[in-house]
């Protein structure tokens, strides 16, 4: 089954504007088995509208709009949804009394343009709208489904999986997708098609992309089956595999980021971390603190981005500051010492580098961090040259300490 | 004139991939003036493609499409392109010619299947590609134009600026949009519309637009005009009549944020910072070290999430902690003084708060954040109450105390 959304709205069509409304819907539909073929966004402009609607209806199964169902002149959902099916539509007299009763309600008197508000299009089915005033309708003609929803998000969600999903998916009639994503943070995109492609190549259902992001690389499995259960179960196959064939690599498959992943080990071992971060600059500390209950792991962070305050807070030698520099193996061991000594906790992280765009030399370039980390799972450090501008080579390099971090706790060696 | 976007590519339609070509593509036609009143995202399908060209050129005066000009099977804009315009293609020799040459200089053979790239649409003017081996069409049809695009960003975005802009640009003759950014982090959005409302309703063009953001608020001013100057100088006119109305409360007119606006001034005094934060978790430093050159006024900083974090690194009092709560005016006040004195700097800034979900009381609910500040600037704190989840708090938070930072920095008194 094909289905396309519109989106109603000038205000969309400016730069900035990212679709919330298509994306949730796409995800909920390709859940269900249901396919979105297109979607378009479209002016408040009643011929452009009717020709958007016109277009959906003739190559799709279902269509669904958001948006356009308020008030004022330029709402105009309703009337050009009614043109495109070539229908007329009626003032509805429960929706127009819960209207004005929903005004009384907030002492406020309703103006006759909000009337339209209770236009349905003939043949059509009220949707309830229980957090604003826009219903939504449904529609069949010719054998295709035809949804008007409103725009917010927090009308449009709770309408679309209460009142529209379970119509689409029962039309849908059995098949249901599922998808899963397996992340990794210490392997480039190519090393992990590499790893993982002979495997995945023989498999048709589930299918798989690979995704790359600084920092990580995601697989995407997605499998089709009569049931949710055969769904997981065609992808559990498939990703047993690619465990196997990368042992230890995949830090998350339930869309945990990987702060979340090392908080959760750490309060699970009862142990203690301390940060001390140069060129990051306070992004571990405030990464790891994202999601609620680092306090349990978390002592302290340290931002030593001046020579004084890693001397001062650390106990970094000056000397050999003076002597290795700032950014180097040396420094970075002492800061991950120095952070565990003084803030008393069972492991610390150190991270210190040239996060540019200036302060590279040939010696010592632009990209070139060095992470280590000490305390009761080991001392390790290492020497990394992460590619890409000053905020991708900051987001690697949290990345990849707490990967280095991960991977002590599992007691992996170091990647 | 109005201007349609095609996105073509199965791959585009699922979830969590947004648009960047068409927001690139609709940025740059605001500025010449042309309005995107549609645009489409359509899968690999003939037909669907077919279909979506017919709509966009019955309505719009320039059709630009993106992606599906590859080699392969599921690559159809050029068919259906010229099915939509009820032409024919014709293979093109000289761009045959340069295919073969781009392979041979790789030392690779053609595959016969790559021919189909040098197909071109009857009476299409070729518009060729540096960065890749998918040339674009233009095609003018009823007065109408077409362009077909290749669809990664790194090859479309240089033929668009070179190839197609100009062209548009000369068709829409003369109109030139352009926007400022009017930027406000301490007031709520019907506060500012309540300020400026009375005075932007009088103009119809500057346009304005509020947009409301966690931790801050923004006025679109999009003004046309013959030329770029008359534009400027119209949103200049109202930018003026804004400040008047809103006296040291923009805080960005040239789409800086707010961590980079006070990084500029504390250079430009030569003064150097610390931060002290609890709740926060190092976001405000992290925010601060965001854009290069944060080495030269930010000395360190403090995450000071444990209470002995706070004893050790701040020399806050034990029994004030005891007596006050951590989160407290009192702490802030005392975290705010120790950063300045422990890290021998001009000014600082701390936050403590309860960012939740869990952690709030009747009396100190969740979002309940202090902010303080002490050093050559002066003393400041406030109680702030914010709402929202975890995230928005930490967000607003950080805006809250760089706001406090940034008033004091240019002798304006606590908001």
């Amino acid at each position: 089954m094909k289905a396309e959304i519109i989106a109603v709205g000038s205000e969309l069509l400016v730069p900035g504007r990212s679709e919330t409304n298509a994306l949730y819907i796409t995800g909920k539909l390709r859940e269900v088995g249901v396919t979105v073929t297109a979607r378009v966004t479209v002016a408040d402009d009643l011929e452009l509208l009717t020709s958007a609607f016109r277009g959906a209806l003739s190559r799709a199964d279902v269509v669904i709009a958001t948006g356009g169902l308020g008030p004022t002149e330029d709402d105009l959902t309703r009337e050009a949804a009614a043109a495109a099916i070539g229908r007329g539509v009626r003032r509805d007299a429960s929706l127009l009394e819960g209207l004005r009763a929903r005004f009384a309600r907030y002492n406020r008197v309703m103006a006759p343009v909000n009337e339209k508000q209770a236009d349905v299009i003939e043949g059509a089915v009220v949707l309830p709208n229980v957090r604003g005033t826009a219903a939504g309708q449904h529609v069949e003609t010719e054998g295709r489904l035809l949804f008007l929803l409103p725009g917010p998000p927090v009308e449009m969600q709770p309408m679309f999986d209460g009142q529209v999903l379970p119509l689409v998916a029962e039309r849908a009639a059995g098949a249901v997708l599922r998808t899963r994503v397996l992340r990794i943070a210490s392997m480039s995109e190519s090393d992990v098609e590499q790893a993982v492609a002979p495997l995945y190549k023989t498999f048709t259902n589930p299918g798989t992309t690979i995704l790359s992001n600084p920092g990580h690389v995601e697989l995407h499995l997605t499998a089709e089956g009569t049931s949710a259960e055969e769904a997981e179960a065609r992808i559990e196959e498939l990703a047993r595999g690619m465990r196997e064939r990368l042992p230890g690599r995949i830090y998350s498959e339930d869309g945990r980021d990987l702060p979340t992943v090392v908080g959760a080990l750490l309060r699970e071992r009862k142990l203690t971390l301390a940060v001390a971060e140069s060129c990051t600059g306070g992004l571990v500390a405030a990464r790891l603190t994202e999601p609620a209950g680092a306090s349990e792991f978390l002592e302290r962070g340290y931002v030593t981005y001046s020579n004084r305050s890693k001397v001062d807070l650390l106990g970094v030698d000056p000397a050999l500051i003076e002597r290795a520099g700032a950014v180097s193996e040396e420094v970075a061991r002492a800061m991950a010492e120095g952070a565990r000594r003084t803030a008393g906790v069972d492991v610390a992280l150190a991270i210190t580098g040239i996060a540019g765009p200036g302060g590279g030399t040939p010696d010592k370039p632009v990209g070139l961090v060095y992470l280590a980390m000490a305390g009761t799972l080991g001392e390790r450090v290492r020497r990394a040259h992460f590619p890409g501008d000053r905020e991708r080579i900051r987001h690697q390099a949290s990345q990849a300490s707490l990967e280095m971090l991960r991977r002590a706790l599992l007691g992996l060696p170091a990647a």
